[in-house]
């Protein structure tokens, strides 16, 4: 269970005895300085680049190093912000912004196609300090989602725009606008063509369900100041139609942060999610039952999702800077760093 | 606060005493039986038209008396579904299409006009039993944009359908289209030039958060069968742009149903209700904390939600038949019916 659920605790991880006395009598006064941190000094960021059916089996090991340089790259822009003191917002953003312009995951420049052909991206961002959110549904001209989510949360009255007015807006405030064939990748083209032809059953390859990888990317971080934020990006389904919408642009559902418990940022099968309202189940369970971060994001994502049928995972960190990673697919693109600057990168489930 | 809070377990009454032994020993009988009540037995249904500055000032006798016989009319469609051992679902359907199809809600009918002079309409619908959910998000041309919400959740495999593609999915699933004319009333139209009015400086009438009236109209029911279903319908904000979307179709924010707790619609600010996930926090309080309906309900909407800045209120009944209707505005257009058929309807606070 160990690769299902990530380490918790890692950012606290004390130092080691040393033989010699010197070094014990160091680490005596490392131990206590590390006892005695005060809420909000420690920091730390984790994140996803979706979850789904990823083997070892079916990944070169070219692609499986790109997927983990990127990974590295990300949070390690994440851990300069918050060293710095930079807020936990910056560091979601600014990490969320490299996953989106790389086209691994599905989300920014890597987005899947629609039934249509069309490119249509979801995101959403929210803070823990002031409950603030923002989020995007169906844009198709923004270079960065993510930017825009957080745009409607510093510079709108509202928190969920949509469609044409989201990128009416995106242009109001001076966003980079790309042309709708920036998002064309040949993969996911390709991706399309295989979905119709499935749907029209001229294709006997293996079923939807084996092939499915959700490429959502997402973070939740915890800054020096003590505020948590997280925030979540998508191109949505392979071949969605009719203005599908998923549970990465809503908030309690895909992404949720509250400084009293967590901050969260989830990847999977949205619908599951939305109906279990998965995010602020997890922020819930700690607040109202008293349950630790690892044990109300297991008890929500591997017993009741997983007894719903919904497949997935989240990432997520606490107010003290503890992480849980739980997801109930074969794999899940994730990592975390510590307040030391420590990267973990994992993509299957034993990794 | 008797008004603001509603009348918790009036479903629950019991039957008076008489004066003649005959009804005497009748009571005893009937006592015994309300007292041993089995769980599903009970049922009832909630409804709200919208929360807002709703002053008796500010209302005609005839419009006062209008708003009261439409809202009687729904509960009575709703309790003879229900008594007849109809669904909750059914319920909650058939009284919202009561109040869609009236010009006097903001939602089917009576919907506002957005920035550009159109309708967008939101509804969501959520059963208790299997968590199942169905929402759309900005349709234009859907007479009962609840009977659309329903039908995503039971003929599709998504929760939350938007714009374009959400109207094309009513039409493939053969529901009832109407020309964008429809949702024209001239209240709607004179509230858009008003508002418009307001923007440029022309118009120098109360401002506009006085004349805010949440016409979001919504129903939670409990059948015989012990299941909860609850829905949401809204044209959303007057003069609202960017394809703004509000928490009427967020299931967690607007709607939720859940058998082991309750059943919840919203009405109000939607921004702070997608924020505090009003509806989700309401069933996890219960849940979690082991709080009453009313207990939770309140704590949600008249501590976490008015400290937050937001308006508005929600109508909520629970499994056992107990109903809520906490709202922080001036009036909040209220009924519910008990398992006997008794119908009772509010408006002001004090009413």
């Amino acid at each position: 269970m160990e690769g299902i659920i990530g380490s918790e605790k890692m950012i606290k991880n004390r130092g080691r005895l040393f033989a010699l006395p010197l070094t014990a009598l160091l680490f005596l006064f490392c131990g206590f300085r590390e006892q005695t941190l005060q809420a909000g000094e420690n920091f730390g960021m984790v994140l996803h680049g979706g979850a789904g059916a990823i083997r070892k089996g079916s990944m070169t090991g070219e692609l499986e190093s790109r997927y983990r340089a990127k990974l590295t790259q990300a949070l390690q822009n994440g851990y300069d912000i918050l060293k710095k003191g930079g807020s936990s917002l910056d560091a979601v953003t600014g990490a969320l912004v490299i996953l989106e312009d790389s086209p691994l995951f599905n989300a920014g420049k890597g987005a899947v196609f629609t039934n249509t052909g069309s490119n249509e991206l979801d995101a959403s961002i929210m803070e823990g300090r002031t409950l603030q959110a923002g989020a995007v549904a169906g844009v198709k001209t923004v270079k960065n989602p993510i930017l825009l989510a957080r745009k409607v949360m510093e510079s709108s009255p509202h928190v969920l725009l949509s469609g044409d007015g989201a990128d009416s807006f995106a242009r109001d405030q001076g966003l980079e606008i790309v042309d709708p064939g920036y998002f064309y990748t040949e993969k996911r083209w390709k991706d399309l063509q295989k979905a119709r032809a499935r749907e029209t059953g001229n294709d006997s390859e293996a079923p939807l369900e084996k092939e499915k990888k959700h490429g959502t990317v997402g973070a939740a971080a915890l800054d020096r100041k003590g505020n948590l934020a997280a925030g979540t990006s998508t191109g949505g389904m392979t071949n969605k139609r009719f203005g599908r919408i998923g549970d990465s642009p809503l908030i309690g559902a895909g992404t949720y942060a509250d400084n009293d418990t967590c901050a969260i940022s989830a990847t999977g099968h949205g619908e599951y999610f939305i109906r279990a309202v998965v995010a602020h189940d997890i922020s819930a369970l700690m607040q109202y039952k008293g349950l630790s971060l690892q044990e109300a994001a297991r008890k929500v994502i591997l017993d009741k999702l997983t007894a719903m049928g919904g497949t997935g995972g989240i990432v997520a960190i606490d107010k003290d800077g503890n992480v849980a990673m739980p997801f109930n697919t074969e794999g899940m693109y994730r990592g975390w760093v510590d307040r030391k600057g420590k990267i973990t990168v994992k993509i299957y489930r034993k990794d």
